[in-house]
């Protein structure tokens, strides 16, 4: 990145200074002086460059690190259940007894897990400029797609199988970077606790410590068909986590909120959070009791539920932020700040004076489509994986044929590894299940838009949402991955010619799909960036400060340290230890440890750090990031935040906000005396010895 | 009432002037010169008073009507739905196939149905201003319960069973008045339809129009084992409701919130309303999945799904409202009218000024506590009927033992009655549902408090809350109603000495609930009741003019007329007919009609209107109300209102709020051809022509 960016960089983005340990920095840009002031620690570029190498993101949505040469990868549990539960079957349920890979040729490929090794950073700010100078609305939209799509081609090359590119805005469009990344498909699971491990403490505990849980797993990348040599990797600490020693959390905060406007944090409140946590609130409701049913029903739904409820308490955590009328007499006194620094000089006011109303602008239209945008194009209405394969065999049939810069963003060439994983992908669906959520989700959707409504009455007919779900799923094949494998090779005309009612379903909603999209993108999102690029700036010429850019799922550094809180008033400690954990279970799920810790209680070293807390600002998307010392070595696993942590969308509270991690102490003490998992062990052991 | 109260009534209250057809107007305050001038109609004493006596209250939360002088009662199905399901088997299941009791002796007792004449009402400020004259906390609100209960015994005297009394607080305290009922508890079902008509258009059409649902039932008051005899009754109009003519609806609308301060518009959004919806939408997906596992699960879950997805939609629509920036604004310019008029002045100001910041105070205080408090005194915690009959029992027990005076409200001689009637009623408790209800509902508990509480360890002890259910439910004998009744005849003693585990439950339970309640009424309701009071004199002393108080589940009048109104550029008619009915039908719950409406299709003359919307000011409590022409004739039958009603809560929108109602003539054409209910039809005729 060349030096204007840089000091564009240290300019734009959060208002104020932050606390000492707000911040989540991208790798090319770490406030080295403060962090020297602070820890007496300086993160040279070898190190940041190493660290920035050994650090990987899960293009789900977690992240993971490399821990031996031979592509060992460490992450959370809840990172990776999807892959276990999909391997699982109803005669080997590895969700329940966990699942060891003996030897590396045991080990099993995950159907759908995409790893990602940051290898560059490059500005692309300027190109990007210069391809939307002067336009906006539709063609402003159109002209940004079409260059970031023509970059990340460009950067891909010939080797779309193993390098992926993404343009990246940061602080909201004021700098475009496009991220180069090594691209893992073939991913296989190595090690994996029982769920009772790795979520005990289950929702309940969730977002809350002490806790005692041991969220890890451990995956492998393979390259060829061989495990991937890799020459960037964490040792694991021998002494794991001390008390009041620096942190560094290297990960892909997935998204905060942090420069949004007064009308955004108004719009995100009452038109995005809380609509969306009334329907998670319901989809809870019914996983409890579609699980409930049966242990065949449980295996099926337990993803998929832990995935609601962990969305559905984090956003509640947000949402209670963003009902603290003191929070938002701050947010508006800081935006009242800046709005009148820009409207004290002429110029000024000219070039920035009409962002904040552009936004909400923008904003009002968009109250008038979300709905019906969410349901249709993001298929809140459409809850199905045979509903996903269907859109994306029709919209990538469409799309393949068009050239790559006037495609959507994602069938773009660069794009077209990862979807296609996806859609050949050998995970189970299940029909039955299918039809519980689909159902469910068509009857929101007559709900929000109305019995009488066309669109509706195209979807459902003459008939109930479930008669129209049981058709679906019983009718449909694309069940089977060779099927869907035909239809994408066969491209438009395969899908076009095709009668299978996933099928037929989505090539009928696809034209307003695409319509209610480019409405979105037209009248709200392109305004709302073109915007916010301009708020940006005006942030920049009023504090000329080191500031970092709002998370955007790539890859930052954020430096804390090991310490507890205090919670109204009691003090939390900052280490929980393995014996603390016996006492804790009550042999109930949640709270009920599996058979193996168990019966290795007295093997065990009690005194052994289990979890920790550090003041680290972290956020959802760091799950799975190493937690690491000055030395590069691995002492924790995060795996969530404390539930002050929730608020961190918004801003960060270094007395309250904390990172909860896995001591790398207790991943070794369990590897060895619960699990056994020797080769693992040694594995880890020889790549600290290195 | 005397006249300087009725000066008062004319005078507190609503901000403003409203628009024409707004207000829920209390009998003995009706705007007569109003009424007049817009509709060219006098509503005479004479005339109030037989509307007065005509109308019902349903104790349990609806309104209805007499329509003949043999006690034949008018009101909605859903309003009886609890008692039809509860009259059904299995084998007989009243729901899916209605019921019609061919003769008078066939009528079946409704187990909780109570009805309320209003009779008299007196004024009662004084005497409850001068018993709380400078107290304030605990001491005002154990001073105000107390003189109520006195009140409310001495005006039901020896009569309890036929007699109910009680004191309400009308503009928010401003006038206390002493309604006094007579109460019939032995009610009869005579006829429902079944639910796929009653309920045509279900949850999506709920609150939407057009609408073609029969939402109608009959049931009949009994006196000394025979049919009551009443003097005053509405007859059935026989041309039905007419475009543009004056519609009065005379009920009990439950609560509105129109004159709240800022401070508690925001608390009922945000600690009331939102985390409500939560619980609601989370019991739905529960519900729902639960219903449809079997035919009988259908049968038992139901009524709770109805009133929750009812109570959902409804609070989703008042939360609307609250998030229509606009509106706030509205309500914020009005309190600073108020307040800078109050601050003009310093005697103002000494009297009134610290009225705001006591009610934001107390709100404050509700914010530390109204978790715990809701969850364990208002039993959200523990959804259970037998939790329930416990809970009674135990305090009942307790209560009882003291005077009067001391008791809690509802245990008070006058309130003994209703108690009991719920407590030995033969209404079947469904041990599978409590035990699904109940382990839900322990496990928001655990989640709202976190598992390491002292209050959840004490409930839980180290089990789930399925496993507590489980061991409560099938230990309990509290589904017996002779048990209850020897326990509630045993007192105090024989709850002590109880072994059953829901009682022993409830007892461990109560000091902690009894706490919260303390708490919040001495801290909270006694708080804000006081400065309500205040901010109520001083809108008396700024707007001298005619308005009416808040909503309170006592009888009211509302005046308006059947007209549509405009949607977004479309105008909705406000009539649908029966011929409508058919096509709309896809034979797909809800949308399918029973058998009975299909073979009754060529009989029934199409052009007969089916529901009709009138500008009327209605809330939740006005279902089951009579619709009535200036003769006192019954048009219609309130069961609804549109989406945009539902904002009435907060204020009446006359351009667009609308009540729904079934016409008379589609009751009567339905009762003749597709019930052949000529029994009740004829009654119906004959007290018409009387």
């Amino acid at each position: 990145m060349n030096k204007i960016v840089v000091s564009l960089l240290l300019a734009l983005g959060a208002v104020g200074v932050g606390h000492a340990d707000e911040g989540m920095w991208t790798p090319d840009n770490l406030p080295v002086s403060e962090i020297q002031a602070r820890f007496g620690f300086t993160p040279d570029a070898k190190w940041a460059t190493r660290v920035q190498k050994a650090a990987l993101r899960l293009a789900g949505g977690c992240s993971g690190s490399f821990v031996s040469p031979d592509g060992l990868v460490l992450t959370n549990h809840h990172c990776i259940n999807a892959c276990v539960q999909q391997l699982s079957t109803k005669e080997h349920d590895y969700i329940k007894n966990g699942f060891f890979a003996k030897d590396r040729t045991d080990e099993l490929r995950c159907p759908t897990i995409e790893l990602n090794r940051l290898d560059r950073i490059t500005d692309v700010t300027g190109r990007v400029a210069k391809a939307t100078e002067g336009k906006s609305g539709e063609a402003y939209s159109r002209a940004e797609q079409a260059v970031k799509s023509e970059i990340e081609k460009e950067c891909v090359g010939k080797d779309s199988a193993g390098t992926r590119c993404d343009v990246v805005d940061l602080y909201h469009g004021g700098v475009r970077a496009l991220y180069r990344y090594h691209r893992f498909q073939d991913v296989r699971l190595a090690f994996a606790p029982e769920l009772e491990a790795a979520f005990f403490g289950g929702d309940p505990d969730n977002f809350n410590f002490p806790r005692y849980a041991f969220d890890m797993g451990l995956l492998r990348a393979y390259e060829n068909g061989k495990p991937a040599k890799v020459a960037d990797w964490f040792p694991f600490s021998a002494d794991g986590a001390q008390k009041g020693e620096m942190t560094v959390i290297v990960g892909n905060p997935g998204g905060t909120d942090r420069q949004l406007t007064i009308a955004q944090l108004e719009s995100a409140r009452d038109l995005d959070l809380i609509p969306r946590l009334f329907l998670l609130a319901e989809m809870r409701g019914l996983l409890e009791r579609y699980r409930a049913e049966s242990a065949e029903n449980w295996r099926v739904a337990q993803n998929d539920l832990f995935g609601v409820e962990n969305s559905y308490k984090a956003l509640r955590g947000r949402l209670l932020a963003l009902q603290d009328p003191e929070v938002f007499a701050l947010k508006r006194s800081q935006e009242k700040e800046l709005r009148d620094f820009v409207a004290a000089d002429p110029a000024r006011q000219a070039k920035y004076g009409a962002a904040w109303d552009g936004i909400a602008g923008a904003l009002k239209t968009y109250r008038d489509i979300e709905t019906r945008y969410k349901l249709v194009e993001q298929r809140r209405g459409f809850m199905s994986e045979y509903y996903d394969f269907a859109r994306t065999l029709v919209r990538g049939g469409a799309e393949r044929g068009k050239p790559n810069a006037e495609r959507l963003r994602e069938f773009t060439d660069s794009k077209l590894p990862s979807v296609e994983q996806g859609l050949f992908s050998t995970a189970p669906v299940y029909p039955d299940y299918e039809k519980v959520t689909l159902a469910f989700s068509l009857t929101k959707l007559r709900e929000a838009l109305g019995s009488g409504d066309p669109f509706v009455r195209e979807v459902l007919g003459r008939k109930s949402p479930e008669e129209v779900a049981k058709e679906l799923v019983e009718g449909t094949r694309l069940g089977d991955p060779a099927v869907r494998k035909a239809l994408w090779q066969g491209g438009a005309e395969a899908v076009a010619k095709s009668d299978d009612p996933f099928i037929v379903l989505a090539r009928k909603i696809d034209p307003e799909a695409r319509r209610l999209r480019g409405s979105y993108e037209d009248q709200v999102s392109s305004v709302i960036d073109k915007n916010a690029e301009l708020i940006a700036a005006a942030r920049f010429e009023k504090y000329g400060t080191s500031v970092y850019p709002d998370a955007t799922f790539t890859q930052r550094f954020s430096f804390g340290k090991v310490e507890g809180w205090n919670e109204k008033g009691t003090e939390v400690a900052p280490f929980t230890d393995i014996g603390g954990m016996f006492p804790y279970a009550t042999g109930s799920y949640p709270y009920a440890l599996p058979q193996s810790w168990l019966d290795a209680k007295d093997r065990l070293d009690p005194a052994t750090h289990m979890n920790f807390v550090s003041s680290n600002d972290i956020i959802g998307g760091n799950s799975g990031s190493p937690v690491i010392n000055g030395k590069a070595e691995v002492v924790g696993l995060v795996f969530d935040g404390n539930i002050h942590s929730l608020g961190g969308n918004y801003w960060y509270d270094a007395r309250l906000n904390r990172a909860v991690s896995v001591d790398s102490a207790a991943i070794m003490e369990a590897l060895r005396k619960v699990y056994r998992a020797d080769r693992l062990v040694e594995e880890i052991e020889a790549a600290r010895k290195q």
